[in-house]
């Protein structure tokens, strides 16, 4: 058995699945069966690009959890997880891809022989890594179990974030703050968007000295002039204009933490009235980060925002935030707590957001915003240090 | 409206159109509901990073597909996609990560208001973006229609490639080619993984001075020593060694279409196991290239290889190839025929191929692999030009 490097303690994994078994007892669940990989990452330290077949873990009452995935991937599970080599079940490889057997019909009939055949069963139904035909097999080869919804039970005990996941937070904050020294030090007009983003990966990945980079959890999104209405489309090989904005969506990563940061650069003379959003874009977030304290609400930050947009003209309305940390595609969102008007979650110290306050107009987009941390006392603390107005390059 | 730049021409649009129709015919589905991103992009040009929320095309009886996603996105469809504004519909962002409403049960509404309230709807039961939660909501929606599984319906007809998809593919073809060729110019035993990786990156994105290079649909993994028998572990921050082989499974992109080809580099002198398994592999190679003919069949490719291997001494068995072309994360296979000795699908001119045989021992693995195309005559025809062999750095 290899030696395995675990990014957290074994006593911060324990205390994970203390509060895990705890949101299980308080909804009467028995066996969670959690195919999110953040989730199984964060319970296990287990890491791979294996999430494009079935997997999942299995917390139950008593004893570690259970890694459950494909034969060549338990591999993989041996060399990361905190657990003992017996917690690791797998598949074999005549499930991939196959249209005779499902893997998640396999794993029900793990399950009843571990004597969870008729047990209370938490599922994330509402899951990337969770389809439609998984549950169906698994209710199938089930048939005396009660299968409920547990979309979200594990992600909401990610929310309080401990020092190590803020340890290697402010490492993706380090990344980011490259990143964005990166762009601003190579951008001109007539570089081909292809080769900024180039750019941006290689310092992203390459991160500092003393750390690496992770993937991030998102491609980088660079829209730019009217494209910006268009908030997810990708990068072609064009080149940058004079005369044209582009936001930078995009993330530094290590260890599978995100770390989100958005600025806008325009190349040229930006027009008045985006000058006039940068304005209140600043304002807002100042008012928000203000918000973001320990003992008010996800709301008072929404508020606090949409407000000050509002009094400089601005009508907007949606969430302006979320939260963030450990994270696989195509989603860095913990998908819980959202900053809108209607969130009335109480902020704790060490929640950590990812406030993203974006205007995207006709002819133009603005994206300016900040990872935060909430902390005992006193407003947010942006994690990465970037000048937060608009970059003019000519 | 923006002037939409398409892939491809409208003629293959509905060529493609018309063969999704068939297929539905010949199984009695009236409306399909496609969430697989790769099949949304392939039906009707859409491409964007937004597959995190849900949206999906739908191909009903007669006229153009519809494009169905969130608000903000539907502004990128009209950016992106062939049919007309009429055929984009959306839903509002208070179904984005709510608990109260899910945007499949306004798609249920939405079909019902279109007529469809009591047909045959196919939903890709078992795809990552459909998620048992939106099939729950889809069919709570439609209580008077019959809601059957069309898992890879789309996958099926995206088999045999059109001359423009091959032109993209083998630009993914001349991207790969460079991005080997990076790994063995800077490649040396001291060199941290993420900064291979960073340069494996900035090539695979910058592309060629005549065509950017896209996302591919899986990160680069490459794995080292022991480590290669967990083939999906991801990256660090470590050095490379001498006395230490890695393989690197990597893909060049270009306009989603994603060319994949591995090689194996060695730091000094490969041990003479792993020299035997390179003749073995590379005879193997051969043999299946040369069985890749357009009339036979997918297991007479599988044959070929593994009884190969089988006189070398190395026993495998699995699979050892699957369809390419248009995809997204988390995959860039199209989940429909695989290399194996059960797949009787017969092979046909245009079909493309990532054959891959991998060997993933307890303390070496080797990958060499090919991306090809069957030819209407003769073997299959790989699409990049990489020599073979164990790379050798001292």
């Amino acid at each position: 058995m290899p030696d395995v490097e675990l990014p957290f303690t074994r006593l911060e994994y324990a205390d994970r699945l203390g509060r895990v078994r705890a949101a299980m007892d308080a909804r009467g669940i028995e066996v969670l069966v959690a195919a999110d990989p953040s989730n199984m990452s964060w319970l296990t330290g287990y890491d791979g690009w294996s999430f494009y077949t079935p997997q999942a873990v299995l917390v139950t009452g008593a004893g570690e959890p259970w890694w459950w995935g494909r034969r060549m991937d338990a591999n993989g599970a041996r060399r990361t997880v905190h657990m003992d080599d017996s917690r690791i079940l797998d598949y074999s490889d005549d499930h991939v891809m196959s249209t005779e057997r499902h893997a998640f019909g396999q794993l029900a009939g793990l399950l009843c022989d571990m004597g969870h055949g008729s047990a209370r069963v938490g599922v994330e139904l509402d899951n990337y890594y969770y389809s439609a035909a998984a549950h169906q097999h698994l209710v199938a080869g089930l048939p005396d179990a009660d299968v409920v919804d547990a979309t979200a039970l594990v992600n909401w005990q990610r929310g309080v974030k401990s020092e190590q996941e803020l340890v290697y937070m402010r490492r993706g904050a380090r990344i980011v703050e490259r990143m964005h020294a990166r762009i601003r030090e190579v951008i001109e007009p007539g570089m081909r968007k292809c080769d900024l983003v180039a750019e941006i990966y290689a310092t992203g990945i390459s991160g500092t000295g003393d750390f690496g980079g992770d993937y991030p959890a998102f491609v980088p999104i660079l829209a730019t002039g009217a494209d910006a209405s268009a908030p997810h489309l990708t990068w072609d090989d064009k080149p940058l204009l004079s005369g044209e904005g582009t936001f930078f969506e995009i993330a530094g990563a290590h260890r599978r933490y995100q770390l989100p940061l958005c600025r806008t650069v325009f190349l040229g003379e930006p027009p008045s009235d985006m000058r006039r959003a940068e304005k209140a874009v600043l304002e807002g977030l100042d008012a928000g980060l203000d918000a973001a304290r320990a003992g008010n609400r996800a709301c008072d930050v929404a508020r606090a925002f949409f407000s000050t947009m509002e009094r400089a003209g601005f009508h907007k309305e949606g969430r302006c935030g979320y939260p963030i940390g450990i994270s696989y595609p195509p989603d860095w969102g913990e998908r819980t707590i959202s900053f809108r008007e209607t969130d009335e979650t109480v902020l704790e110290p060490g929640m950590t957001f990812h406030f993203m306050p974006g205007l995207w107009m006709d002819t133009w987009g603005l994206e300016i915003t900040e990872s935060l941390v909430i902390t005992a006392d006193g407003p947010g603390e942006p994690l990465a240090d970037v000048e937060r107005g608009i970059v003019v390059k000519a």
